[in-house]
């Protein structure tokens, strides 16, 4: 780990930034100026002024995504404010561009009040075909996704949120199919409920409705916790007669695992407790809930993590890059839960024979974000 | 003019954006992700966190500008809109980048006050390493401008107002060269009070405080004048007593004219009464004040328009990209007058002997961005 630090660090001052902007022709002589600039670019203005709808076709903006943060949950670093995260904004861009192509800006916010960042996307948002929001706290996120989605008519995405639970219902589609058992019929463990535990927790519902116990810092959430927000409040519909009691109660029985919150709370022990053949899902990063070693040792059939050093990496690189490629190719105005299931079937269809060691496909995948893109499309 | 509009339209429509990100190295192995993306960026964004200021040593900060419009004065066509600027603001980050090899970036808003300008600004004022104003409409954007300078410690610039100072201040230190006059004595009559006008009073003011007449559409600017806006009540002390009348009573004796207004409003008959070997700079666009013919037969010794098919194009492109180079490079955090006037005495420099042909270089003239960059200096 302090060897990938080191070597970070002097990657990123060597090259003082990772992306940069770049001509699609030369502004070499005076003739591409009149063209690209002045006097040409004003019949264009004028036109686009008169049919804004084609703006899209005269300019990036069919090609441009902004990846927008302020800075207040980066990776697992917490609020570190809008210089910190502009590195890991810089890094998703080449993300963007790598896997779909797209043109991505780094664009990290100064405010961070719901209020504020909802205004300051909705001033900036004609720049842009669609909006990645990266790495916002919760429940500050909830709220601004919601609004945006409302009043914005480009596609926006808490990547945190609906990239990560994506590819966690991807993983789950195939990991159930290894210990031959159905989603819906499972009983289903979520510790955090963050951004990411709320998002995967809906979409799985949506999904095939199973039982999901969920749990937070301060034990399983149910209906007798005061001051719940209103996402924990959803949550306690996606189980029925949930009791109070700790992570360790919660899991005895559980079926599945999923993790998005802390290292090493699952223990060999609260494992031995779970149905047979339990999958478990250990995203917390670099740090999972549980090493994998251990896991096996306690009899988990299948075992995923954040990590790219063990199989089965839930890394929403997976999602993301071909949901907004085919939300900006195929002019999609908002991506729904429908959007969503079509894109982690597609990503589990990767893998034909799923196997404890290969129940997600890699982000190198040929075509995945092609196949993925295709499955975005307008209602 | 039909012909470069419709080629303008048609090459607009194949490229599709102008300008696209791309990456400094490929992400086309794991190893890459993890040096750029996570784990690694983790450290990155920690260090940085802790050392904002070093922040410009690891992302594009130290390079990257934001083109910033809300489309209310676009070149001249008037208020059309964030979309209908957004070409134009992609055009400028295509000289930005060929000329200073500055990653600029096109920001349009759907905001329009100078509160709500100024609020989207600084809200995403850290993912930049300074901020070009751009057609942004008179009075609102001194507001702006003013506001902004005062709270971003970051390098801002309405390049309308200070681009075209610089530019026309470089073309008068040699106009005058040619007709053998001193700049400080002479009578200057300006016409257009807006962003460019108020801009080029105020830089010619300080660097050599010669007598200008302001003339606005209601005739001369003066003091009996109702509902003067603070930028037009500054020029009144530009003037000794100025009395009341029209551009025609304004001329009449001036040594030069700057017209950042109308075409056609400067005739025949009104430069003949201008004293001997009048300068005249017609930059309304694309038809100046007097078209070059008429002028000379009137006896203009010198003319400058904003035209590059006519000789002394007064071009901004001549100056702000070695101007934000300069900031970026010396981190500079407030564009100066004093900055404004070594970089026009710079671009002045480049003609070794003015003549009426030539006063302004081309802006293609070898290291002249870097030449100006080197004097934009820290205080």
């Amino acid at each position: 780990m302090d060897d990938i630090n080191k070597q970070a660090l002097e990657a990123h001052k060597k090259l003082r930034g990772k992306i940069e902007i770049t001509l699609k022709d030369q502004l070499d002589k005076p003739e591409k100026l009149k063209l690209y600039y002045t006097p040409g670019v004003g019949a264009v203005s004028s036109h686009v002024a008169k049919h804004p709808e084609e703006a899209r076709d005269y300019t990036w903006l069919n090609n441009a995504v902004a990846v927008i943060s302020d800075g207040s949950a980066v990776l697992g670093l917490g609020n570190i404010g809008p210089f910190g995260a502009l590195p890991v904004m810089e890094g998703k861009c080449m993300l963007f561009k790598q896997f779909a192509g797209i043109d991505a800006v780094p664009i990290v916010l100064n405010v961070h009040s719901a209020d504020e960042i909802v205004s300051a996307v909705k001033a900036i948002a004609p720049s842009f075909g669609a909006v990645n929001l990266e790495d916002i706290a919760a429940p500050i996120c909830f709220e601004v996704e919601k609004r945006l989605k409302k009043e914005l008519s480009i596609p926006i995405m808490h990547d945190d949120q609906h990239g990560t639970a994506v590819v966690v219902l991807a993983g789950l589609i195939n990991a159930v199919k290894v210990v031959g058992k159905d989603l819906s019929d499972c009983k289903i463990v979520l510790v955090g409920a963050g951004a990411a535990g709320v998002a995967i927790a809906k979409l799985l519902h949506k999904y095939a409705a199973p039982t999901i116990v969920a749990v937070d810092s301060k034990g399983i959430i149910e209906s007798s916790r005061a001051n719940l927000n209103d996402e924990k409040k959803l949550l306690l519909e996606f189980a029925a007669d949930v009791q109070p009691g700790s992570l360790a109660d919660a899991v005895g029985g559980a079926d599945i695992f999923i993790g998005v919150s802390q290292p090493g709370l699952l223990t060999s022990e609260m494992i031995k407790t779970m149905a047979n053949d339990p999958i478990v899902f250990a995203l917390a990063n670099p740090v999972p809930e549980v090493m994998p070693d251990v896991a096996e040792a306690a009899g988990v059939a299948v075992m995923a993590t954040g990590r790219s050093d063990f199989p089965n990496q839930v890394n929403n690189a997976l999602a993301f890059p071909g949901i907004f490629r085919g939300a900006l190719d195929n002019q999609v105005r908002s991506i729904t839960d429908e959007h969503k299931i079509k894109a982690a079937e597609t990503i589990a269809s990767f893998i034909e024979k799923p196997t404890e060691n290969e129940i997600i496909p890699s982000i190198f995948a040929e075509n995945l974000t092609a196949k993925i893109a295709l499955q975005i499309t307008q209602p």
